[in-house]
């Protein structure tokens, strides 16, 4: 077990990895149940071996899903038995069928589980304006029910089973020590589309056998999420799904001194879900619908925090620039333009522009860079853009994807 | 010359229309002079027969190109002779060079008209980063001083030389009677990419024989570019440029009472220039990189206006919806998403959706629409999404385009 705590990205991607049950406490199980019309594996549940503390954060979408509503008045109770997740058919602008339908996918579940319905936490994603198909949802959910197990056969096929566009499941996990305690995380996510960072993007479960209190455990969360480069720094389209979800379950198993303040445990806790969730962001965009190359973007000295995550944002959203990195055009023009729009406090004459490591514009002035250093540079399979704006210390880094045609394929060719 | 009244954007993007020239007290020329690699027409002027008032709205980027940054200064003394334009090199962060560069064009156009250099406004559209060739720019703006004329021919010469990638000239003229006296309204435009709704969007200029005071002048522009489906109400990718800038001089040479006051003939005068906008920017959406189609948001019932704006730009801006306009799917969930994610107030239950007549969504429930009349209305040449929020009075309308392959072949295949 000892050997996991040097997961790397790489070998997360592998298949059939213990994720969701990997910290104590914890089972899951997933499958195919029709709801997708491909056949694919469409739902999963994960469950908690009693009810436990319980974060999440939610799609800031002013339109949110119906089994967003639902969820989000269960996650405030803060304890949570389990959760389910169904891919394939969102729940999302149903109205009150779909407010129904989310309360009898907790309550099916709670049935067989043996708690409230309000300690269930359910999620849909998928087509928006369908009806959930309810025979097939409650028959699966006894069916999972029953097959809850812990191993990386159940975890892999409930990462398998959120799944839509993706092309890969995203899992991770980590490892700390605590008080002579091993405390583990583990985490799933999905997302290929409709991925924008306004919020706790996507859908991602975490669980942990640490304990800590529910007030440290949303704290930890809400840091982790917008943490530089994790699920609130991320892009893959502009577009803000209603039925993003960030959720996370603490068991309590793994037997540390219960954490209940911002002190040192609190702090390596903290980093390592921050750690994880960077790993599940950086999964998520590098499967980013069409995606070919992954786009950090960093930015050093702006007037504020905010002020860097808006040039971030500007970069990585430039349709212009993701359409350079497609290319591997170091056009950057492009990056100036896109600085520009932000609206950011900018100084021409303090601004530095670099393309990997290659410094492209400094203080106002162009910087004639080899062109064989700067083609290197944006063929890479990450390609990193960096804007120093040299006026404050606000900083911060983003991750985005190139834009391809294939993004078009994807989404104008496949009719619903 | 009486039948022209009754310009129509078809009529418009005829070859060899009259534009600029067509009000009284203008001439114009425009010709190649190798600043594009490719040898097309790359060099304009279009000049007042003496100084006339100005009005000028730039783009609001926080690094405007060198171009804009001496243009500003310049039209902020509200007279001008003369507009100068090259294409292929936006003259834009390139430092100091860029200044004197935008400098000396101005006065070497105002060493061959007999003006004052200020009453140059220089304009440079093309690739950022690079500096003008000066040289040719020098010889092709004596060259174009001594071709100036009015006629079709020339205005067409014009209109052809400030074009990047687009792919037909955009011109439009409006006539109106003033106290007996017949006025016009003379316009062209570019743009094509790097397109979005943040300023005087691309490069427009438009002329006229009205006379009219210079606060008039500026705030009937003011009023036309932020005007409904005008130039601050289109976007083609998002992106904006450093360059973009709407400039109008006017004549008075058309003998009308002069505007001074806001009373009929000023609301006459400014109806008239926001008519001549919107077709301007219709031809500019419609000339979008790589669109197929035009997309009119229409957004009613909104909070107010400038959450009627925001959520228009959410939906004419998303990549999601703009591939499923290209692809003929009316996946009206997508436009739903977008109203989601525009953070302005909605409430569920009181939103209505439609796709061209067709109601798709009301008070919170999807409504069963006839599967072919949707297709229909997904398949025009112009596909008209309304929201309508049912809340307060703000209402907009906002043009846009679809997303194809040919607008990622645009802009990842060719280098710079």
């Amino acid at each position: 077990m000892g050997r996991r705590a040097a997961d790397t990205p790489a070998m997360s991607q592998k298949q059939g990895k213990q994720s969701v049950t990997a910290p104590a406490g914890f089972s899951a199980a997933g499958g195919a149940f029709g709801i997708k019309p491909s056949g694919k594996a469409d739902l999963a549940m994960i469950a908690a071996d009693r009810p436990c503390p319980v974060a999440a954060v939610f799609t800031r979408s002013v339109l949110p899903s119906e089994a967003v509503q639902v969820a989000r008045r269960h996650a405030a109770s803060g304890r949570c038995r389990a959760i389910v997740v169904n891919a394939g058919v969102a729940n999302a602008s149903t109205g009150k069928r779909g407010l129904d339908d989310a309360r009898a996918m907790c309550r099916a579940a709670a049935g067989h589980l043996g708690c409230k319905a309000t300690e269930v936490i359910a999620c849909s994603t998928g087509l928006i304006g369908e009806p959930l198909p309810m025979d097939r949802i409650t028959h699966g959910i006894g069916e999972l029910a029953g097959r809850l197990e812990r191993c990386a056969e159940g975890d892999d096929a409930v990462a398998h089973a959120i799944l839509t566009t993706d092309l890969v499941a995203k899992s991770a996990v980590r490892r700390i020590k605590l008080g002579g305690k091993t405390v583990t995380l583990g985490g799933i996510a999905k997302g290929s589309g409709m991925i924008a960072p306004n919020m706790g993007t996507m859908l991602a479960f975490v669980t942990t056998d640490a304990a800590v209190s529910l007030p440290r455990l949303r704290a930890a969360l809400r840091e982790a999420v917008e943490a530089d480069a994790s699920f609130n720094r991320i892009s893959v389209d502009t577009d803000t799904s209603p039925s993003d979800t960030v959720a996370m379950m603490a068991s309590g198993a793994a037997g540390n001194a219960p954490i209940r303040r911002a002190d040192g445990d609190y702090r390596r806790f903290r980093d390592a879900l921050v750690d994880l969730s960077r790993d599940l962001a950086y999964q998520v965009v590098a499967d980013g619908e069409g995606a070919t190359r992954v786009i950090r973007v960093t930015v050093e000295g702006a007037r504020s925090h905010p002020e860097a995550v808006r040039v971030a944002r500007a970069v990585v959203d430039s349709p212009l620039v993701k359409t350079a990195v497609h290319g591997g055009d170091p056009n950057w023009g492009r990056l100036a333009m896109a600085v520009g729009k932000s609206g950011a406090t900018v100084r021409p004459g303090r601004l530095v522009l670099r393309i990997g490591g290659v410094e492209v514009y400094r203080e106002g002035v162009p910087v004639a860079a080899d062109p064989r250093k700067l083609e290197r540079a944006m063929a890479e399979r990450e390609v990193k853009l960096t804007v120093r704006l040299n006026i404050g210390a606000g900083r911060c880094e983003y991750l985005g994807c190139d834009l391809s045609r294939e993004y078009i394929t994807i989404n104008a060719d496949y009719h619903t």
